[in-house]
């Protein structure tokens, strides 16, 4: 089963709390026992499994990520000016797995599913989340 | 087939080698070809595929990634003073999927599946395996 | 059903453009709905989802790994001299899993499928690909 869910960015980079979105997805899938696949479309965006309990990681992953691969300095900026935002999504990649487990989504409890915005604000993105059966 | 494996760590920031258990679930699933989607359970862990052959890269990795991302600067620490835990668990990722080749966990030969611990010594640790048969 | 796909690389690091590849086994494959999940022999080799319109952006993510994780200074180099690039490897990760839509690799307009050298060049290069059916 797949599942297409859109959504809107406010900032320039950020990272937006999805969990309860492929949370449902998962749920009103049927499915029992199996894998959810949760991929991001665009080059300057990405997946991230972290932990949603405060607003504080989220944050400190922004800064971190910006500290380490700054604005500015890339070759593909006189393209488009957002080589680093091609960094950034490459590295943190668009994909997870994550195992569905008696038909709920099998995170652990601090664990959520955040879209990293990093090169926004964009009204248009789009998050893919497949949900597969194991049949044994 | 799912299975659950449990470990405990004995360091606050070490890679431990789970290769052969991985590899046993997915032998004992009787799947000759499909997928082995292999994921880590906590927010301050994680599952990197790295060499397997001597110590001297695992430790690498950990030495790497304990300067890249320093503890006790993170805003994150007024709370639980392990934000360097959260940042290193969602860059390297919790999951990972391995093709299941021909009955066995397809990896190349210097290959092996290490759990990262970045908030240890914890003894509760959980790693979940869900082998995909593929039907085709 | 899996495919591998065999490449050359032609200098000590650098991205490869597979994705033309990776979507002519998905379309032959014949699935409809699914999950691609593509994955690189090799602990110095890895798999990254980038933007494939110009040069730039693979030349700014090899230079940037290059400065961040510099050859060397690792403590496996004293085996292998390739510590570096065990690192590179093990952050990016060999494996993405991409969704399959109506029959065809579900990438986005930019989004292109790389294969990350980091210890070449090499002549026997392998990629696993293997796309699962969903049945539902």
């Amino acid at each position: 089963m797949r599942a297409i869910t859109e959504l809107s960015t406010q900032k320039h980079e950020e990272l937006l709390d999805i969990t309860e979105r492929v949370r449902k997805i998962v749920e009103d899938s049927g499915v029992r026992d199996g894998l959810c696949a949760v991929y991001a479309h665009g080059a300057t965006a990405a997946i991230m499994i972290q932990e949603n309990w405060d607003a504080s990681v989220p944050t400190d992953v922004v800064n971190f990520l910006h500290k380490l691969i700054p604005p500015g300095v890339w070759l593909h900026d006189q393209q488009d000016n957002n080589g680093d935002a091609h960094i950034k999504a490459g590295l943190v990649g668009p994909s997870e797995t994550i195992p569905v487990i008696d038909g709920a989504l099998g995170l652990s409890r601090w664990q959520g599913v955040f879209f990293c915005e990093f090169d926004g604000p964009r009204g248009d993105r789009r998050v893919i989340v497949t949900v597969l059966d194991d049949a044994l």
